[in-house]
């Protein structure tokens, strides 16, 4: 079927449904930062294919708005359907809501899937709808009706991790939650985030691309959980285990009706920024829905010792993977015609051969010369550049293993003998990411107050690069996860600037985009620790978690203090000792070479 | 009459108004720093003569609440009284509102002047003491009734400020309110802050000690503005002129009228965490109080270019000030007996001798060896140390000139030789400062993201300083002054955070303090300046107006960078050009020593 027939084809039911107005988001019912096939409606309705994208239908203008990264994208899928695209953060473009603001007349309805908006969000949109006496519609899935070859909902079979990667049981983690419900006078509290699912139960699974998460909503209450999935992903034995735990598993769709169905009085603490819409308006009028910050989060991103050892153990396993492939694409780089998807699948195949090895934990950017400034560029078929013996190859990857989830850019010289240019900027990028993660700093510090230690060598030559300097990452979990991040600016968001705690990891990663000619970025995992205690106060530091040379033909000492060659000499010793012993002979040659100090 | 007695007094008013518990902050009616002695109630209450306290009373027990700097005073002041000391900070102990919350029964009053404590905490005070089924009582000022020869409310005259000086006229400024009126669709603005008021208006006065500001409250609508302040400080021609831009006098206490009294649906804008109580709660019920930030605050701290060339010759005569001073007190250290309030007098007859000085911008702080650990130390009769030629000398001191407003510290050598730990802790203190004053950072930085400039040389030695890294400062008003702020912790409070713009005048002063040794403080006031546009963004940095010599026989050349090394040359070769003109011959040639390149 054409765009154009399926948006006539919603247009009839708009009219049928009596919706003026027909908002299709890039989401699934969890607020997942990647969905399964199954949540790609607005895909599917407007043709385009990139990650990120809202789409407004309304009888007379459909619209398409999505970011800085996908307009070329946008513009050419788009082509021929008529509809309208919206360049987000273009000067004079409206957002969607403003659109909706401007646009919308009295009387007039919008309609939505309930589930695929998260309830903050939905209440906005009601409270400018209902402002001009029109109505929210928020029970039909309109998209879904126009989609005859959906593909199924996900249900790959769950699996329950043992005790020495999660470190602390399930029940334990369940009995700390109960405690904090306590606390909040609460009744029951309901977790529809995939990946606090996972951690709190230690359950796994792979119902999204990269994610090993299990589709499901979780309600805690003090003597017992419902967890709402699909059955058919549970082995008897694994719902027996969750039995133990008091954890009763139930219909995934059954959530609904359960919430709709809780009794007078009840406190019902929900995640408002979170939860999706429908879960929120199904609780009846006579219980009381309680906005708090999932809690859950927090109490994941601390990590535990068994989850800290298991991190390094896969960044061990992950730095051998890596490091072997920068030995052989140094050495095949002038023998063999490569690509960019070429030397990708060759880094997975390393990554396949150090065991425990479960996949990628995000889909590789392999990136060759200009292609390396797009930060978000992923290679297609079209695009897969072939690799010369000169410039950049940015390669930003990582990888779930058993025992936890990596995340590693390196950029690497093609040729034998790097520019000027090329030196300068890949110098400042490597000491902003070794004065990061050498950081000494009090407890009460966010990341906002460490930002500038990656940044301040970029700066003070008048550059910047246009993303984070780093996000928190899961322990066999999304490679995103908050609530610790990096960054300059600080969040008007309630948790948006939380304070560093030991036992929080956080990638590091600093980079340039220089637009036509190439990128770099350097991206390590430093895992925050205890550094010491004194009259003073508490400091804390970072430990780097990430295994793998830089390039040593990409430096330009003489721009380096010497408080960063000795930081990047220890860093190197660091890597040689704990990854030669895992090479062969040659591999380890070379490594020694290209981690021997730089004076 | 003891404190005894006079507590007496109180408790009896207190029964016969029908109050269990009386609160008696420090405080005026305008949420001033530092308040006039008309004001100084707890003081007169209690016999404490510290800065900060608050202090509550009820039939069985008095409490006083003060920080960590006043412990020792306070318990020495109170002993005797009967008054409890409550140590704030100190584990176990609670705050003034969770000890009422814990103490007051059900039924029980609370009483305060509701002009002594701002809108946004007594709201806070009335839900818990309502919780519990009791009231406020607000309308009696208890401590002022017990006071019988307290000194008159200030209203000393007040002065125009000539246009050269302020740079923008009245009439543009109130212009500018109400065009901010308008966008909030109110239809008064009330400003109490008393900063506000002055550089709104454009007139200075000398109602608080070190602060030129004038008793009043200011309401300010669309056609015409009321100030309410003591009429005898008028004089008929500056009556004259704020008439001509539409500014009317009246009577310091009529407010509460005129504020009663507005039109049913007036729109009334107020900042609820500056204004009082009663301001807030004679708003009739028939009006909107709408709680907004105070907008003139930031206006005011973004200085405009008449006021920066200002503050650039203030800093000019400053500097010519303290660097005769410091010569001064160098050649006579070994020759005549000093002590700590002779050298402060000293500075202050340097100070006095460079034109247009109008005062001190707050009371100095000559804080010798192990003086200059205690933070907020003030030099009395009884501590009044003697200077021997060892140790450091910390003198922390401003003044006010008709061009601007300094604050300065410097901490001096009075020996010829200083010890290896002396050197090691000054170093690191001077690094801090000169890598933050040469940050280079992205517009949308708060002082949030820039603090760790100031602190690295010290966190990485273990060490650190308990107080905020810099502050605001007025232009001819007050020393302190919001919103920008240099610290590492984010604010909870709605403008807390905000970004760095250019125009805006902040200090640089880390510090180390090392109990019963000495104490290092070095403060520059710096300049929020514009460095670079381009491709990555706006680039902002800082220009250091402070213009004095530091103590280069404190410093320890091997401890500083190359980097630390060419911004300390670069500043005291700006030092010598900028003020040696200034000097005499033998002053001019002892400061191209100290001001010598170093390396």
């Amino acid at each position: 079927m054409k765009v154009t027939e399926k948006l006539a084809l919603l247009k009839n039911l708009m009219q049928q449904y009596g919706i003026d107005y027909y908002y299709i988001p890039t989401n699934d019912f969890h607020g997942s930062e990647y969905v399964a096939d199954y949540f790609k409606c607005r895909e599917y309705m407007s043709g385009f294919t990139g990650s990120a994208g809202n789409m407004l239908v309304s009888r007379t203008e459909t619209g398409l708005w999505t970011d800085g990264r996908y307009f070329l994208q946008a513009r050419q899928q788009l082509a021929g359907s008529g509809i309208t695209l919206f360049r987000m953060g273009e000067p004079g473009v409206p957002k969607i809501f403003e659109y909706i603001a401007q646009h919308i007349q009295p009387g007039q309805s919008l309609g939505f899937d309930g589930r695929m908006v998260d309830a903050f969000y939905a209440l906005q949109l009601k409270k400018i709808v209902e402002g001009k006496g029109g109505r929210l519609i928020t029970d039909f899935d309109l998209a879904g009706m126009v989609w005859p070859d959906r593909p199924a909902i996900e249900a790959k079979p769950a699996y329950s991790l043992a005790p020495q990667f999660t470190g602390v049981t399930r029940g334990e983690k369940l009995d700390a939650v109960c405690k904090w419900l306590e606390k909040k006078r609460a009744d029951m509290l309901v977790i529809t985030s995939l990946d606090d699912i996972a951690w709190l139960l230690n359950i796994r699974g792979e119902d999204i691309h990269c994610s090993p998460v299990v589709l499901g909503y979780l309600v805690i209450k003090p003597l017992e959980c419902f967890l709402f999935a699909h059955k058919s992903a549970f082995s008897s034995r694994l719902r027996q285990e969750l039995a133990r735990d008091s954890v009763i598993l139930r219909e995934y769709d059954d959530v609904y009706d359960y919430l709709a169905g809780v009794k007078e009085g009840s406190r019902v603490a929900m995640d408002m920024y979170v939860a999706n819409y429908r879960l929120a308006s199904v609780v009846p009028e006579s219980a009381k829905i309680i906005g708090v910050i999932n809690p859950v989060k927090m109490m994941k991103a601390v990590k535990n010792p068994a989850e800290i050892s298991g991190e390094r153990i896969a960044h061990i396993k992950d730095g051998v993977a890596l490091t072997r492939f920068i030995y052989w694409l140094k050495q095949n780089i002038q023998k063999m015609p490569l690509t960019e998807r070429m030397v990708a699948a060759q880094l997975e195949a390393f990554r396949g051969s150090v065991g425990d090895y479960l996949g990628p934990s995000f889909d590789p950017i392999a990136a060759y010369g200009p292609h390396g400034a797009i930060v978000h560029y992923s290679a297609t078929e079209e695009t897969d550049a072939r690799l010369l013996a000169e410039g950049f190859l940015l390669l930003d990857t990582g990888g779930h293993y058993l025992q936890g989830t990596t995340d590693v850019t390196r950029t690497i010289l093609l040729g034998q003998k790097a520019t000027e240019e090329e030196k300068k900027y890949y110098t400042a990028v490597l000491c902003g990411n070794l004065r990061l993660a050498a950081a000494k700093f009090k407890k009460g510090c966010s990341g906002v107050a460490l930002d500038i230690l990656a940044r301040q060598p970029l700066w003070n030559m008048g550059c910047d690069f246009n993303h984070g300097t780093g996000h928190g990452v899961g322990c066999l979990l999304n490679v995103h996860e908050g609530p610790n991040a990096i960054r300059y600016r600080i969040l008007a968001q309630p948790d948006g600037n939380v304070e560093m705690q030991p036992g929080m990891i956080t990638s590091d990663e600093p980079g340039v985009y220089l637009e036509g000619k190439f990128g770099i970025r350097l991206e390590n995992l430093i895992l925050c620790v205890e550094k010491e205690k004194n009259a003073f106060g508490e400091f804390l530091g970072f430990e780097t978690l990430t295994m793998a040379p830089f390039d040593r033909d990409a430096i330009a000492p003489e721009q380096m203090t010497e408080q960063d060659k000795k930081l990047l000499n220890a860093y190197h010793e660091k890597v040689y000792e704990t990854i030669s012993p895992y090479l062969d002979r040659n591999e380890a040659e070379w490594l020694m070479d290209v981690c021997a100090p730089i004076d």
